[in-house]
């Protein structure tokens, strides 16, 4: 928080916060708002490390994705953690203090999908840095209470933020029914890859093969947990996989893993690609494999809190840059660096004078 | 069977029978072929009915499926019924006299996917009227005996042949899902889109809409138990489905239907079409929708029989021609005229002096 | 609504209403209560229906039911239809008119629970009719807008009150998967075990036996669809089901029942019996049989109010009594006529001057 | 082998062999038979471990369990692995040679349970060491060649042979639904809870909490991955779990056991115990737990080779004895020192002269 808000005696800190916003593609300002306030069943969080998301840097270089466009100034992020520093009414004021991961999805809880627990299909959820709903790119940030999970001391600021992209990993891994004693092919080793890669191993997977063009990637996915990586394109994966897991959005990518699946196995389409999927139709016929995407995930935030609590996933490990607030169009351009993984931004941590 | 051939004491008659056999495409004859000997396990069966399938119309024409090509005569035909009249070593002469449905699938029953239940993905299955295996167009056939279904006097000759067709619906609604309440979208109203509509009716989809280009097929929909048709292409469904079943093998269909499907809904492809499937990716990521193929079917034939013994689905009604085994080639292009439905071929009626 | 209340610009009608407290075991009076107004997101409902479930009874007769029990004037009643009168922020005026069927537990939206689609078993839902919280045997209730479901002409008021206990018996075949060609023994043919009958009929179940030690049970159950009835405790079942349901609470229909489900076969336990439960355990293991409870239902009410519009599932014929607001005790005790399947009260109707 | 056997042109060793043979209760006698033929489809196996599990000790301490009596003289064993020596018509050559760990039940492979993949609960199973099929505790044994499974090197003859346990507990976890993020409860930690243990924990399950009365057991369980022990019949347990598994056999432990799961969680029975269970219906139905009891396994051995093999589960660590034939009956009465976990006879090594 700039310049040392006063915080009255129910812990809501008064004044003005920073915050990031998007204007126009490349347009981003670091500027002041009033900080929020906790509505009923809220808690306001002091954000600790937000995550840098691949679609992050698609609406700072582009403004839209697909028919999501930036129409009015966005506060971008959605990996988040933080420390939650007062609660609105009909929460516990126990909760101040606790450090958490937060949800970044809110649904409305009504309808026939959040009815059901697939709340990530809720037609009217609201999603932090998905226009128009601000992110978290900013000091502070009030949420609905249910959305902040507390984390315990195993889990670092950072790691916290990225049990979201983690949940994208769980929420894959589940959905290709990725077990112990399974054999799964991952396409791309990017971060949404890493983490597949890394909850498939701690699912008990005991074959993973994960391709990518760039060796620094696949050399990271091998540290993840991989049992065998392959350049992409290349004739090197062989053998029949109980399941396919795409999160390189490669059309040609799918198209070769489809054929690797076994009869009854899956196939999850994690990484947004082309605007049309291809597959050869005979192969999932005669297969009957079942093919399926994903949008976000659903219930994965005890899972992954347990994951990493317990040391059966380290996230840390994905972190190759830390940011100030005043520096976030550095971590949003981090990713032209081969290098780089994962950049996280630190709202809360001193700023130069 | 042809000059009455005598039978022996245990039931199984000598000499010879008639056969129609595939020799080139268009190159149907009906010749002499030695009975039968039912092997350990297995049953002689008599063929009372065989209805004709748009794959051996296929077979017939083209004399190939893809990579399955007639290299040497082949008996086509597999969707039978009949009476055993001889049984093989291990089998119970009780069997003898009993009026059977056949499962015409012989599956290894050792392999992986064998044990796991899901006995038609097998490699090694040996199925009737597919190159290199002879099929049921002649008046004897032996079977293993758990393939020969016993069924109740409520169910016709043809019915219990068409328990096969039956099937491939019955899969249908299983892979997506569809059960009391669902509402449900199908596409093309040929044979297999009729069984389709008929079991998605008897399991108690509440809304049922059939889409075809044919109006004499919609309206055999509309008695099959849709709830609404419209002609393929026109604009006139609308709403979200709980599932969509494609029957038609047509691309537009596909990309049409698929659009209708609610988020987290199925869609299953049974038709047989392009060689490749051209799908909307976003809609299937952001609603997650689950894809999958048919390929026939397990375990379908005791829920078919309590199917039609029970009257929740009738089989005769499709029928729309009856043949002898002299006039097969008819059976086989019978399907020409667009009333044609469904044509039947009876081996072991009465033939001509 | 008793003298002719006015009714504001909103269609919030003003003034008081009637409804039926109970004070005490069988001291229930008819007071009058001043007429609720729908909070957020909440809908008024002019109730015209309410089913008379045991449990109501149960309270009547001995205030509690387990731990549930009746410190304060309550208002019993939880099986509702009614139709929408005014409408809270938040919630269209179009609904006004309406009529609906009401579902009566109001979870809360936010546990693991409910986020994972089981709110029935959310600890904190508030239910109608069960202490501490009012039911709907009065003129009005407010409820919250999604949990009040538009159902078409094709329902009445009485049964569209009755898909709440339908919804038991959807659930119930869910949980034991009863679908199509399933067999499945049905314990119990009280109101209960008739919905839970129809709905294994209309999902395709095709062998249906039902028990029960009351022939007149036992004959609505023939016309609920069972294909079979046997008194219980008789010898009279034979055979391999699928699945057992009780609807019974007997404990020797339950030790009964459980041995004739087949291997890998389902025991579902509606009826609330004894405090223990005692099961072969060598059955259970040997057969691996599924056992498990319902507790209510969770996402049924677009499934029942299917079921009955088209007609698949009658309700109105469960209706052997209706009675005005002023006799809810005789409604409460109608129940001890063996005649008598479901009492409705009709909080509307015209009352005696 | 005694006596040096010669071996023909095709492998198979000529002459006879030692088994050990139970004729009555404690009457094990170790004699000579002929070495067994392999018939078509089968492998002939020179067998090289075989671990004692309680069954071979109840079996000769009893001479029955249950229903399953010894009436006429029985050779024990189904814990086994050993070495293809020769093979039957229709098995390849290559597999003479070849070290395989042996499933030890034979499914008929057609009857309805077979071919919906549930080959475990197969009526015409039969099973090692079960009256009246005879065991391995011989030197060689034929069995079928789809049961003998290819073992890699990282797999001891030893650990080959524990595989059978090892599908015990993969198969409670999978009846169980233990997965990455699941918190388990079992009770027990005999060879069987040590097995659960292991494989919950190689499943990712974040919280496994195991309980046995005995202290050298429960340190065990601390080894095989238990998160937290506790003394069966403290009141230490406590919390909520997603699953709950008896190795017990205990009614005490699983009537504390139940009363731990949270709503919709699962109680999966392994142990063997009292002829009745007897559980609290209020909680099975409030919370609508899934009850079920595990007998053998299913399609388990190429998961269990997986986890051995990627070290993922250790199992050499269990064996606490090892015994040459002669001594079998020192290996059956082992389990009376509590520090014996698991005891294998290894019918093959070089027996004194």
């Amino acid at each position: 928080m700039s310049a040392s808000p006063s915080t009255g005696h129910s812990g809501q800190p008064n004044g003005t916060m920073m915050a990031a916003v998007l204007y126009a593609p490349r347009d981003l300002r670091i500027e002041q708002r009033p900080v929020p306030s906790p509505s009923q069943g809220e808690v306001l969080i002091r954000i600790l490390s937000v995550g840098v998301c691949g679609s992050d840097v698609h609406y700072y270089e582009h403004g839209r994705i697909g028919d999501f466009v930036v129409r009015s100034p966005l506060v971008l992020g959605h990996e988040s953690s933080g420390q939650i520093v007062a609660v609105g009414k009909g929460v516990s004021s126990a909760r101040v203090g606790q450090r958490v991961a937060i949800e970044p999805g809110e649904p409305c809880r009504r309808c026939d999908q959040c009815r059901a627990g697939r709340y990530n299909l809720c037609p009217n959820i609201r999603f932090h840095g998905t226009p128009p709903v601000d992110g978290t790119l900013s000091e502070f940030v009030a949420v609905q209470s249910d959305l902040a999970y507390a984390v315990p001391d195993e889990i670092s600021d950072n790691a916290a933020a990225l049990l979201e992209p983690l949940s994208v990993g769980i929420w894959a891994n589940r959905k290709a029914g990725v077990q112990v004693g399974t054999s799964v092919l991952i396409a791309g080793a990017g971060p949404i890859g890493l983490v597949t890669t890394k909850v498939a191993h701690a699912v008990g997977a005991t074959r993973i093969v994960v391709t990518d063009v760039n060796p620094i990637r696949l050399s990271a996915a091998l540290k993840s947990g991989a049992t065998a990586i392959a350049v992409a394109g290349s004739d090197d994966v062989a053998g029949e996989f109980d399941g396919f897991i795409d999160c390189s959005g490669s059309s040609a990518a799918i198209a070769a893993g489809v054929r690797l699946v076994r009869p009854g196995g899956s196939v999850v389409l994690v990484g947004m690609g082309a605007d049309e999927l291809r597959l050869p139709l005979g192969v999932v016929q005669q297969r009957e494999l079942v093919v399926t995407g994903t949008f976000r995930y659903a219930n994965t935030w005890p899972t992954a809190i347990a994951l990493v609590a317990s040391g059966r996933v380290s996230l840390d490990d994905l972190v190759t840059g830390e940011y100030g607030l005043a520096d976030v169009e550095q971590a949003l351009t981090a990713g032209r660096d081969p290098q780089s993984v994962k950049a996280v931004v630190q709202p809360s941590r001193n700023q130069p004078a």
